[in-house]
């Protein structure tokens, strides 16, 4: 989690201070629950609640130096501020029972405001969809000209793709709202399954099936996937948004804000470097997922291999998605389309494109497929190394001729015909 | 995919002739639903059914080596085998519409395959799980003794982790159940979204959202990592075998059968091999994630760079998470559990995991929190270093005798009181 | 490890025959040390030769299915092949002493032929990066034309790129050309250091530093590294064939072989799909790394996790690298190159890359940077929006023309002096 | 990179003040080097550095804003500081020169910094293996009692790995030791090589053997699989650490400081929680390999996309591995080894350990192999089962008394013997 890189919501989210603030509000929660349970006494909560106490993240950072224990240190200084009431605080809990009941919270967060930033994209993306959803542009295989479609279509799946990311981060949302109040090893020695799900209740989350010391690791293995699944998605749009902003193609850039150099040497450059820049930030939100998978196989009733990695990398991979998504959007918003260069482009292979249409006419009348392709393959090789026009060889091909009409032959190349449901598909992902 | 790996279903399921005849099926529907839409002579498909063709692979094979292009290959090869009729195949149709429609055939089928193999899993650690629900056994963090649990209670969190990772399982195999008939860059420029939906139906898939050439890549990683996340799921399991096994633990171990070696060196050793080697091919499982992440970001309308990737790790992924699943569930079935060991381990320090009980009622007692915790820790200590017993200690220890009465101490010390949760969560794993 | 990926040779060295025939010839070499060492009879290993035993790897295979246990299956059936004197050989050996001596054969062999495939795929680059040293080329960063280079310089870049891969290649393999026969837990308790050194010697192997049961797995882990260092190299020069192949770009393509189809359905395509299919290909060996990785650390003296890995891996990416280098080489040495379209492309931005040369000129003159790139980016931008030539309006604009006369400006525009260091560039690729 | 595990000199390193910092200087050594080939003024540089120039990270980071532009930003803030002289910087240079020049001194510096660390590890290890070369330890494979070695012996091991670590690093540092300035395509359009290998070898880099517009990232990703490596090796040692340290096994355990509290639940717990730290963050150093891989491949002369996972990962990474070798450095020094609790283990199975000795004697007296491993197996299975004692039962084994005489079976019970090369192989890995 860079500066450069990290929304300023997700900066606070992730900071001591909320952190610290967080542990106390699941302490509250499971000490009203245990009054419920007559475990502590009425009020305690509501009394240290009253206290609005202000917690100093620095003053518990200090005391850990010493106990090389994040909980104790928290706790001692909860003491500290409130006094005798405090020592009903974390009654028969461990750590961990605050540790990964508020890391559900912070991901519950992290994720909320992830899928907002998400609806954004998808706002952006469905509306540069409809407006170039009949805008024709040659599609692509193998980076080489292959059939037309439009420019909406390939926003469209971007679109499609996206959403089905938005579903998964949104399953894994409901994997991670999950807390545990159940003591050292999960068997509620000092507490019982019924304080735990109150407190949790309370704070939104459900209770671990069977935890151990900690909620099971493969929920938070899954919910790194369903960030990266997101970025892989932002990074296909990128990398097409590179493609089509390159010199040779043009057909789209990002936009160039007023003051923007491209380069400290060639004044004349603009340069996808947005794109660029999330294409590689696509590969350090990848980069979480094993370590997650990894964190899954603690030892017996756990180990802490697991803490360091999600220090590092659950801010790391949430605050460069939120990134990602920001960025995505206001790329997809500005970007600058250029419909003549599509259809310039489109015009570039002299309508090769229709040569299957006029290999289907050819099978329809009765020819083999393979000696159909051969005899739309030679004119269009013809084509392909610049000698005529594509449209002309083949009315000049006494075999083609022999089977299709001119008019025949002209209801081949229809554009019209061939970007017939560019809107069905458009509306498809905007309904997806 | 090696032998050694490989469960013969899935070494058939992964065969160039289950390929190709899932090819074949995949042409014979689109020719169906072509028929339907008046776009191919009626009765076409089923005079091809009834030849009952044969297909050749190394013919198929052999074709390619000219072709170098694989679909073409197979075409040539059943025009070969059944004549005229064939040239109505593959009408309007791309080679990805064949490809990517029988992959996700091929990717349902083997996630049918695991499913099942889980719900032996399942099966098996829900038995055994009950079976030891009330076998005591020492809950362990940091590979340090903590407090009580059961052996059952350890089996329920894997059972839960299990069922969690087919659920999973499920949701991923419902988003690559989506085939596509399309043609070259999705547009139906020659077909119609009503012909794929109707050969798409007989196969049992659905209709991409929006596709370009091909099938978009993240439902692929989705279900790369669903995978991944069983086999992570298993290898805790297994890395809890091997530590119940080792020498000093001696807790359970796996199996030995009949004429099995340990080492060719050793006589006398028996081995935790079955589960260090499904630790083992979790990492190979798990590798398979950010491959099938970086095949995401295909080239405008698709490029293939994704195809070698999934023809290496489709089969090795599938059918080693399958041997896997199989080798886990006998591994489970098998284990050998020694209670004996498990109460002589429970008993090695002394009775101390009763010391939060203590401090829980000294907190009761009024003593702030950290002040209890101090009281308790100096008499653990001098157990931990084999100076007395732990109960006698605080008997003896006056600032504690101030506190609690030798009564309320030995209710401290209950070990029916400390487990009294363990069906319940054995059962709620079983439930979930 | 699948056949459409695996070089001929490389499934040889991968199968069972040649694992157990190494087997052997490391048993053999271990017993003529002992031999030489008292430890048993001499002659026994001569007379083990003379027999010229003929393995039978479903024998073996057979047997490990009861003893669970490979190495001693082996020994049973040499023993059943060769009778009594086979009882010496493995003398106060363990199982790993054979494995990993073995192994480090296999990955020697498999690293000698891929370094023999690298020294075709340098001569490959070095002969095609002199031809085309003069052959000028729009250099582009962010796919967006930058400054002229070669097409040599190019391929020049790639050239030292992969001689550095052979570097790390030739070190990892001096990292990895280390067995042991140390016995059980790596102490010699029935062996000797000596006779370690003279057995492996006679294999072309060191000892290992201090083994445990087994080599140390960080000298695997980095031999996975460096293939995967490798194949990134080669992904790099894929990528840029796929760039350079694109319709819109057109400077280079793959060799199209007689009677290969690009398309099922489009009959003038003409894909790169070798260079996609190396794209894909490096993903799956740079997928080896993290398993290699996880691998190192072992439990204790060793536990069997790593073996599964490798037996699935090892062959995985060394045949995949193999083949990747077959057919980089056989890319590059068939790249067909269009100097006319790489002009035609140079000129397509009306000399706007000469941009740095007047900006330079006029800080000459003594004017502050960000002024002169001032003056020049607002020229440029004219030209970029297709309003006038480049020279002549930078001729025309009065605050330029205060500063650099005509003849100045002219020799700002000299691509002949822009690539005056491209032969000495090339040069310097083919000494590295 | 957070606070947490990030060394204070690793926090200098990579910040903003320090990236500048170098940032002036290598336009100051490309300056004066410009100098000497008289393309700028002589004296220039020197003025420049009279100026003794502060540079305002804040300052450069909101011209930025405007920019979009990070090196231009620079530049223009250094023009403000430094008036006229500083229009002669930058000439003909392109960003990446700056900017690949100086992550080049930050990754140099930063391995300077992990190998002096390194160092120090190194040496603690030695110490402790010298201490321990002689203290018996039971050798374990898969998690199971083997054969007997000794502490030191063990940790030889370790530091042989470290070792290898420590010459890969090295390696890592001279391939990474690189730098540019080569202009915008690496061409030296306005430059020359003597220019760039003078300003260089100022800064103490090299030169790229054929740039494009960057340094290839063939040798970033090298060095991110050398501190993998690094990681990976400490990974091994700490988990060894973990299981000495398990409550079973009690044979070592970390340095437990006066005040530390290892658990808030429970008062007696001491965990190896340095060790499993180390663990969890080998995982995220070991994350970097990939996405460092993955940044090879850029677009022809360059893209962008790798800047961001290196802005990220390359503090990360080496912070961390900083952070990990000073953790490892300290807990190798502070590690508490309980001699009689080896010893206590080593007898824990009744000798078994010696069952290979007994067969090699049995072979010895002419037995087949698979008749004498038959002999033992069946008396250390009784042992195993708890029915009596090994050498006990050898001795009334008629079979083997038909063989061996009590002296006999004596001498393969010899501790000694067994541990005689222990002193030579802590010798071997102190002298590797």
């Amino acid at each position: 989690m860079i500066p450069r890189y990290t929304p300023k919501e997700f900066a606070e989210l992730w900071s001591d201070a909320t952190r610290f603030a967080i542990w106390l509000e699941v302490e509250l929660a499971a000490c009203e629950a245990m009054e419920s349970a007559g475990l502590v006494p009425a009020g305690t909560a509501a009394t240290l609640r009253d206290k609005q106490l202000t917690l100093d993240s620095s003053r518990i950072l200090a005391i850990e130096e010493t106990t090389r224990h994040d909980v104790i240190a928290f706790l001692t200084h909860v003491e500290e501020l409130a006094g005798s009431p405090a020592r009903w605080l974390h009654r028969g809990m461990t750590s961990s029972d605050v540790l990964d009941t508020s890391l559900a919270i912070l991901l519950v967060r992290a994720s909320d405001s992830l899928i907002t930033r998400l609806d954004g994209l998808v706002e952006a993306l469905a509306k540069r969809a409809r407006e170039h959803a009949r805008t024709p542009m040659i599609g692509r295989s193998h980076g080489i000209h292959a059939e037309p479609t439009t420019f909406g279509v390939a926003l469209a799946g971007h679109l499609a793709e996206i959403k089905r990311g938005r579903l998964r981060l949104q399953r894994a949302r409901e994997e991670i709202a999950v807390g545990k109040i159940a003591g050292a090893v999960g068997t509620y020695a000092h507490l019982s399954p019924e304080i735990e799900e109150r407190a949790l209740a309370r704070l939104g989350l459900r209770p671990e099936t069977v935890s151990t010391q900690v909620v099971a690791r493969d929920r938070h293995a899954a919910f790194f996937s369903a960030l990266a699944s997101v970025a892989a998605g932002i990074e296909r749009l990128a990398t097409n948004v590179r493609h089509w902003q390159r010199t040779e193609v043009g057909e789209a850039e990002e936009r160039f804000s007023a003051g923007q150099k491209g380069s400290s040497a060639m004044p004349h450059k603009r340069n996808p470097i947005l794109s660029e820049n999330l294409c590689g930030l696509a590969r350090v939100v990848r980069a979480a997922v094993l370590p997650a998978l990894e964190n899954v196989a603690l030892w017996h009733e756990r180990d802490i291999s697991h803490s360091s990695v999600e220090r590092m990398l659950a801010p790391d991979a949430t605050a460069t998605l939120a990134f990602m998504l920001d960025r995505a959007r206001s790329l997809v918003e500005g970007l600058v389309v250029y419909p003549a260069r599509l259809k310039e482009n489109l015009d570039r292979t002299g309508e090769l494109f229709y040569s299957e249409a006029v290999m289907i006419a050819l099978v329809g009348k009765g020819l083999p497929r393979q000696r159909a392709y051969e005899m739309v393959q030679r004119n269009a090789m013809q084509v392909f190394h610049g000698n005529g026009v594509f449209r002309t060889l083949l009315g000049q091909d006494p075999d083609i001729g022999a089977q299709l009409t001119p008019a025949e032959l002209d209801e081949c190349f229809d554009l019209e015909h061939a970007l017939r449901f560019a809107d069905e598909l458009v509306a498809r992902a905007i309904a997806s």
